[in-house]
């Protein structure tokens, strides 16, 4: 186990109607907020009117700004960060999913600097500030309620980047399973898919002695791979829904990569997808990650073994752990599909024309390697690519 | 699942050498603090001088105060808030175990009050706020390096008292495996007894779909019970000392009762041990833990199956979970023993004489039950006390 700091400050408020308690954990830090959020969904199902109320009663002032779009972009971010700016306010509230909270952070860092916030994600400096940021979480998927990580696209050149820092923990996030009864099935399965990523870069790992983490994962694996299935069949059953949240938040708080190092080479891989295609965070990650096992297995099938056995419950081939570590990806897919995702290219319209220019912009032109359990330079890279084809 | 609030902002500071780290993590809070601590183990290691070392580095000034026994003292809380008071200290630094911690955080009500703290532990108020605690861990086992929770023992009437309060959160830990090399035998038995039993009073609840938290209790009691045997045959092995010291503190920060009710009977049945007999905490729920399952297993075998399959490995018998429920309650026993403890009240040379006084302490006079999975009134506590002989 590698030595580590570990600290997640963030305050959980779970449960049913909790989005009635947005008002006063808000006006602990602030009592003039930017109110941000996404696309007409939480005006249509009356939680924006819950929301405004519960800030209203608590004497807490708010601007709007909605219209964030998935894979959030850099232009709304510069919109949020100057009427920050110019009026004041004290803290960002995101009421939506990833994408919603992901520009909240954004704007927090872009608030108290001079110079553009996107220098950050360009790896120019660090934040050394940020407004707080609250949550009101609508989609479990990105764990980005608390985490430390905002991932923005820049329009020009379509280029998606991310940050990282303490300072982006959210004070407080909301998490009411009830809002989320009414997601759309495919949104759903995205979630799904990015929760369970995020746990599988985890758990891809060169480092030895981490058998209570492994343990962490699989149990949290295990939890995702049932309650998705459940909350597709009936998307209703809050008790389900419960489960699935907490589980998506745990998945990226940073608690299950204690004394470990992640690979992040799939999600690399999948920005460059959803850069370059648009496409569904969850839906991009479906289609790169058994392709990257099929590349990755063999440098340690042990692992691969374990994690099949013990997470898809595939019987152990004790001679020949690449057996079971074939069965293991193969389920993987089969799970996929069950919660309406596709593995392949295809099943996202994508052909094969840009796979060079990708493994090109996600190795930053061949000047660095993606992944930590293996290095992946922009051949493997885009041998990944083509084993999605 | 239940709703919830969790906060948990212990900073952990976790691996080698991580002790040297003890003076800038105290001086962000305090420039001059009590150094609290036990009695000459951590002088004749050295542990004492490189924490002093750390401090002066720091420019920290700190008061000492040792002397801490297990089962930690409310006069020696006494004296250590008179010294915060009369030396206006704004820290209290503990370096040791547990009964170090619970002091400290005695002492941390303490000296911001005018009146007794031992108020709260009668239950009399609650605390409005407290100096900050800082740790450096020597002993892996109490869990108090990351939770809310201190208990005390008054010497008139050896009455023995806890007190939950989110402002007990130490603000850091420092947890350096290295640390427990030293430990002798059975002080490790108590403390992997006392984790385990942490997450056992979690793990018997009566709130249903709570599979999440259930499977994180699950994975962290498979390792603790497989590290304990491993760090008793291997003393300094820090691998699985790390793994040990890493769950013993997730085993209590309370992720781990997110959304359930935990049971806690065992821990009031042998605080009255310890309280009248002062026998080592681990080693009384070694002895009460069993007795309190065979009790209680018939209200709900299938929960007391699901633990005994998925934590000892024991073949499930489908028709009858009750048998699957008692093989792993042997298999607990037979881990105490591997452990080096006793599961017997005889074992710890205590007679059948006082279990009426114990009984009706426990209960307040038969004023309250203790616990949540199956509430105990004297009766039922006297019939667990009983099943130990």
């Amino acid at each position: 186990m590698n030595n580590f700091e570990f600290c997640n400050p963030t305050r959980i408020v779970f449960g049913r109607g909790t989005e009635a308690r947005v008002g006063a954990e808000t006006a602990v830090h602030a009592k003039k907020v930017l109110l941000h959020y996404g696309g007409g969904s939480i005006r249509s199902s009356g939680l924006f009117d819950r929301v405004v109320a519960s800030l209203k009663g608590a004497g807490v002032e708010y601007v709007e700004l909605g219209g964030v779009k998935p894979n959030p972009r850099l232009s709304l971010v510069h919109e949020g960060v100057r009427l920050c700016k110019e009026k004041g306010l004290g803290l960002v509230l995101a009421v939506g999913g990833g994408s919603v909270i992901d520009s909240a952070k954004a704007i927090a860092m872009g608030a108290v600097i001079d110079h553009d916030v996107w220098d950050f994600y360009l790896g120019e400096g660090e934040p050394k500030a940020a407004l707080p940021v609250g949550t009101v979480l609508t989609i479990p998927a990105a764990g980005s309620e608390s985490s430390t990580g905002t991932v923005i696209t820049r329009e020009e050149g379509l280029l998606k980047r991310a940050v990282n820092s303490d300072l982006l923990y959210p004070r407080f996030s909301i998490l009411n399973p009830e809002l989320a009864f009414t997601l759309p099935a495919f949104q759903v399965g995205c979630g799904a898919a990015d929760i369970m990523a995020h746990l599988m870069e985890r758990y891809f790992t060169t480092v030895r002695h981490v058998e209570f983490t492994d343990r962490l994962l699989e149990a949290t694996m295990k939890t995702i791979a049932h309650k998705a299935v459940e909350v597709l069949a009936s998307p209703r059953d809050y008790d389900a829904w419960a489960e699935f949240m907490w589980a998506g938040t745990i998945a990226h708080n940073n608690l299950l990569d204690t004394g470990r190092v992640g690979d992040w080479a799939s999600h690399d891989m999948e920005h460059e997808l959803s850069g370059v295609y648009d496409v569904a965070h969850g839906a991009g990650l479906a289609v790169v990650f058994p392709a990257w096992m099929k590349l990755t297995m063999p440098t340690d099938p042990a692992r691969f073994a374990q994690w099949a056995s013990r997470v898809w419950n595939v019987d152990t081939d004790f001679w020949t752990p690449e057996v079971t570590a074939r069965e293991g990806i193969r389920r993987l897919e089969a799970w996929y599909h069950a919660i309406g995702l596709g593995t392949r290219l295809a099943d996202l319209h994508i052909g094969k024309d840009r796979l060079d220019e990708m493994a090109r912009k996600c190795t930053d032109g061949d000047r660095r390697t993606v992944g930590n359990f293996v290095k992946l330079d922009s051949k493997a890279v885009r041998r990944v690519y083509e084993l999605a084809v």
